[in-house]
């Protein structure tokens, strides 16, 4: 059989997600045995209703031979029908051609009004975002990726990552033949930074001849699920000025906070013109979970000058959007929608904000729900203010020669819960986690944890 | 202002489709006047309109609420409303949740029988395709991209590819740091390929140090528009088997061939289990031209066993597949429309077919019309069977110290026509060609093309 070597940086990605665990769960279900995929933030896979508005219009940008006869039926709120119109105005050459290389201009504009509206930023001020600074992606993979690749030169080059994180970084760092640097937020303080947390890794891969060129914050957090707070981000916003890093900001999970303040590194940023930011939001969390439609943008902020050129960041970015010719367009209308919404005071406008209060709602009582159990599992404990889509217990003390790869294992066998060990993300020596996404129906939550709970205090030998 | 170095491989990529010529075009644009975009092939923005059976599924999937209404309405062919309602049973979490990493298994296996059913291979048999070798893609690009990453290890790691060719290869190669090899095919006898002219760069590489690992054939051509010849084909397996190397074959314009013969390197290799194959194909060409929804397939033959492990090069595939999450849905349900199409005997497939010979004839009288005033221009020749949605033709004798890149954008700046020139693609030293995508309406065709006439015999000084 032909042999061939392989990039061997492409060999070292890890990426726990989709891996043996859920791979497992994949080999159950072929046996016709019933698993609970909480392994992954997938909301729709696991019941949640899309919300009406943005599929109704969806529907409608593919096949505007509707319009008109939708006009006479009246099957379809006459708002939603002026606003697919709207859209394919805008759009004028459809779902279906390829768009400018960072997305239509259209949403990339609306993105700014969105981000602007979010962070009290006057629009035309020095705080307001650019619509020319605005990347539309096929979700926030896609943003993430561009931006690694182009700072990452080789080893030399550092990219500071929090520990636990969502594999996508250190998988693309890994990918890029980059530095992974990890700084440890402190758990038992609710996932919160110090400065000295980034500070001595920082020095120490310095020190090391390593460049450190970012810093990645992910909030609310992934896996951790925790919200971090204003002095958290304030410091990470000095080390970055003092230090000369860009902050790659995942926000993903914005919407998801659950009545928690949150506020956007933007915002924390303010007029300030000396850190660089690149933040990331997507269509497939909050309260839309569209996962399967691969919208998001990236929101550049003070791009650096690029060394030795008389380019910019933004150029560079741009650059790498046009080698992919655009991102997929039913996605950025999908992001459209996601930032604009249907027009206040419209029965659209009351069923959406409906639809919208009651995901959250549920699912931050499914998250309660999942963490009251916690108390009963002896030694396990769970910190942070909870946001995103995901809890992850500290398992505490686990059988003498087993980690939580074996435990995550065993716990899929037993009760066909399918999480990820934390071991997967990364998490500090000589600990144990999981990541649940607390997305099953209630039922179905209320069936299981019991079962989860009996088991734990058996495995742990309670 | 904050400088940053960046990876000097993404600095170097090229990507002239959407490079200066376009961007003066989007300027002219904005001041108001009219351009003809033939830079890019991208049919709707065109005018060319969506298959329609396409668009009426991908409608219903977006928003499953019409199925029951529409059956009511009788306002879509019941049809149409079958196939819908199957997609959705099949593509159980619908459109917004992730998929598995690979795309929808369905799909997957539709793309499989379409293979089979294409080259005349038996379902079963050694030459069948396996829908676990097939991965659908955001594009065409995603795929050709995984490829490269995976096979590219640094310098030392060169890929073949023909001269002229899609800037997508050239520039994934120099982000990931390999080797172009070029090779060039015979331009005056249609762009066919003969043995040495692939042989002589390849054994230079090697004698340079550099490991040839794949050979990159784009059929029908890009930017060529040429269909190549089965002994072409033939040829190239040769020189793979003979020196280990992969063939990328990039299908993606493979329905565009206007009564001329084409094959597949598939068919070609047929029950050859010695050269492993990666072809691509995509939604975006075709007679679909659905550019916009990015969707298509990497189908990987006779996979290497990855040295040092015991990995099969679909396993890294895989991997890679898994950092991105999936493919998104609407562009994997249309890449599953594409290869399946209405069921016969049905009122929608009968419209189906009028559209798709309309589209399909529409193309190729523009690209007889667009090369018959070729021969009023002096100098000027287009070789090769017309196939894609691209002419090259090669331009002759310009005026002293300037290049194709003047040319274009004169004839931009006189005619609005909106070209790439030859070297964006790279060509033989010493001659000048321009790409241009035989797309504007036939009305448009007529009235530009004798202004192009006029200007290309002032310009040459004819």
């Amino acid at each position: 059989m032909h042999t061939v070597s392989v990039n061997p940086h492409v060999l070292r990605m890890e990426y726990a997600v989709r891996g043996p665990i859920p791979q497992r769960a994949a080999e159950m279900q072929a046996q016709g045995r019933s698993t609970i995929p909480c392994n992954i933030g997938n909301p729709q896979a696991l019941g949640q209703q899309p919300i009406s508005y943005y599929r109704q219009v969806l529907s409608l940008v593919e096949d505007p031979m509707r319009l008109e006869r939708e006009r006479a039926t009246g099957s379809v709120p006459a708002d939603v029908l002026d606003e697919a119109t709207a859209i394919l105005e805008r759009a004028r050459t459809g779902a279906g051609a390829y768009t400018e290389s960072a997305g239509f201009r259209f949403v990339r504009e609306a993105v700014a009004r969105f981000i602007d509206a979010r962070d009290q930023a006057e629009p035309g001020s020095a705080r307001a975002a650019d619509p020319d600074a605005i990347f539309l992606t096929d979700g926030a993979s896609g943003g993430a990726a561009y931006v690694l690749e182009a700072l990452i030169r080789g080893p030399e080059d550092g990219i500071l990552i929090p520990i636990p994180q969502y594999p996508l970084y250190s998988a693309t760092i890994a990918r890029c033949g980059g530095t992974q640097v990890s700084y440890y937020p402190d758990e038992d303080r609710g996932w919160t930074v110090s400065r000295d947390a980034i500070l001595e890794p920082l020095e120490a891969a310095e020190r090391a001849g390593v460049q450190v060129k970012a810093i990645v914050v992910i909030n609310p957090g992934n896996p951790t699920g925790a919200i971090l707070d204003e002095t958290s981000m304030q410091q990470v916003v000095e080390l970055a000025r003092e230090h000369g890093l860009a902050i790659i900001a995942d926000e993903v999970y914005q919407e998801n906070t659950y009545g928690h303040d949150w506020v956007s590194f933007a915002s924390i940023l303010g007029d300030a013109r000396d850190v660089p930011l690149l933040s990331l939001h997507s269509v497939s969390k909050g309260f839309y979970g569209e996962c399967g439609h691969r919208g998001g943008y990236l929101e550049l902020r003070n791009p650096a000058r690029v060394e030795g050129t008389d380019l910019s960041f933004t150029d560079v970015i741009l650059k790498q959007a046009s080698v992919n010719l655009c991102p997929n367009t039913v996605g950025q209308i999908l992001t459209y929608l996601m930032v604009s919404g249907p027009r206040e005071a419209t029965g659209t406008r009351r069923i959406y904000e409906q639809e919208r209060q009651q995901v959250l709602d549920d699912l931050h009582a499914k998250a309660t729900l999942i963490r009251s159990f916690f108390s009963e599992m002896s030694g396990v404990e769970c910190f942070g203010r909870i946001g995103a889509m995901y809890l992850f217990p500290r398992l505490g003390p686990l059988p003498a020669g087993t980690g939580d790869f074996e435990y995550c294992m065993r716990l899929l066998e037993e009760t066909g819960l399918c999480t990820v060990n934390g071991a997967g993300f990364g998490q500090r020596q000589g600990t144990h986690h999981l990541r649940i996404a607390f997305l099953p129906p209630r039922q179905l939550i209320q069936e299981v944890m019991p079962r989860w709970v009996e088991f734990h205090n058996r495995y742990v030998g309670a």
